[in-house]
């Protein structure tokens, strides 16, 4: 058997995603574009900004009254208090507010910088908002993938995300359909016989990571294909890889 | 132009890696059996076990004499009193031992379980510990390739960390050499004119993450050759992925 190759196509598009723009329909187009076809051993990974663009999960800045409480941490650091609004609006917790840096929980789980309301790629005085549910999101394109070319690849929508200790962002998942977001190689043993207990890989985040790679930040590549990843087929959420708060030594 | 495409092809290479092996020498033969020829725009991925075995970082557990520290914490978590020793030697901060977890700081500026002392894939009774200076052993492997064909590629070792918050473990850069493991997207605009003002990806560790896709955890792929990422061709080094103590809110 060939050792295993990786291919990860950057999948650009022409035009802005609006609210309804049907986001199967332009992997389809981009996929065609690049001379490939579809296969239900593919992955692909679409971004955040994409997905809530589709879903009409932005906020016009001019829209938000902001609480005595955003106006003032607003006012100390500096910030828009309508942008600080709407992140303590998609937050269900506050996790660490220092330093103008306001990191929270989402209703996801997700721990991240200003609940992931982000001001970039999506015109001059409105923010992005995560998905209501970002893995449904995942299920329904994948859905409708299936819908247009009967072939269900796996997907992963990503978002850029800070780490506690590291420096710059990475990408990772925040919704899956059709696969294991965690791979475990526990009770596999090692060729000496050292049976690996706990060696459970994140895959998902690191398809999203690699997928970035071919992202750029501001070109227009919503969408990335990755090919040859062996993953375990299976429903998958991306709920999975959020730890829960009984196991978290950092909450 | 063609919209990028990255290919990541695992390089596995037949029987053990002994102190003093050459890991170039190993590179090229694995990059040959793959019908490929090393360039100057490629990643060379190489995996923390495979630079620690070269190198002769690790430690035969018998020859290990625990403190009383270490073998009052073995007994309370049920672990081997040697194996917290040597954990406690690599590192020079206990940033958390809760529940028998032990996350600390290495004389590197990472923060990880264990110092990175880990005991799978190096023989019964033997750990492996993190090379002295990986950002060093990243530049010797460049040096050494680069000697033998004329051609320096960037090189990244790696190791699999866990993360806060998160489930399962991401592969991550603890050696750079030869490219820029941050890439900035500060300044540049998007297509409405807002300037992205803090877009910093950690570009080395997603290479990372992206090759681990292709290593497995077991079957002898210490090498993975990543192709077709346009990185910042610069001396670069693991060490500015560490965040500085007084920029670090989660110390």
């Amino acid at each position: 058997m060939a050792p295993p190759e990786l291919r990860i196509l950057a999948l650009p598009v022409q035009g802005e995603i609006a609210v309804g723009t049907d986001l199967a329909e332009l992997v389809l187009r981009a996929v065609e574009q690049r001379g490939e076809r579809l296969q239900s051993d593919d992955v692909v990974v679409v971004t955040q900004k994409a997905v809530s663009k589709s879903e009409g999960r932005v906020v016009r800045l001019e829209d938000v009254e902001p609480s005595d409480f955003a106006v003032r941490y607003a006012e100390e650091f500096g910030k828009d208090p309508r942008h600080v609004e709407t992140v303590l609006q998609e937050s269900r917790r506050i996790v660490k507010m220092d330093r103008g840096v306001l990191i929270t929980e989402t209703r996801h789980g997700f721990i991240c910088a200003n609940s992931g309301v982000d001001a970039s790629n999506v015109g001059l005085g409105v923010v992005s908002l995560l998905p209501i549910d970002s893995d449904a999101s995942a299920i329904s394109l994948r859905e409708r993938l299936g819908e247009l070319t009967e072939v269900r690849p796996a997907v992963i929508i990503t978002d850029t995300f800070g780490r506690v200790w590291r420096e710059g962002l990475t990408n990772v998942a925040i919704g899956v359909a059709g696969m294991a977001p965690l791979q475990s190689f526990a009770g596999q043993q090692d060729p000496f016989g050292y049976e690996l207990r706990v060696t459970v890989m994140a895959v998902a985040d690191e398809i999203a990571s690699a997928a970035e790679l071919v992202m750029g930040k501001t070109d227009g590549t919503p969408f990335v294909l990755v090919r040859g990843f062996a993953f375990e087929a299976r429903a998958g959420a991306a709920r999975e890889l959020v730890r829960d708060a009984d196991k978290d030594l950092f909450r």
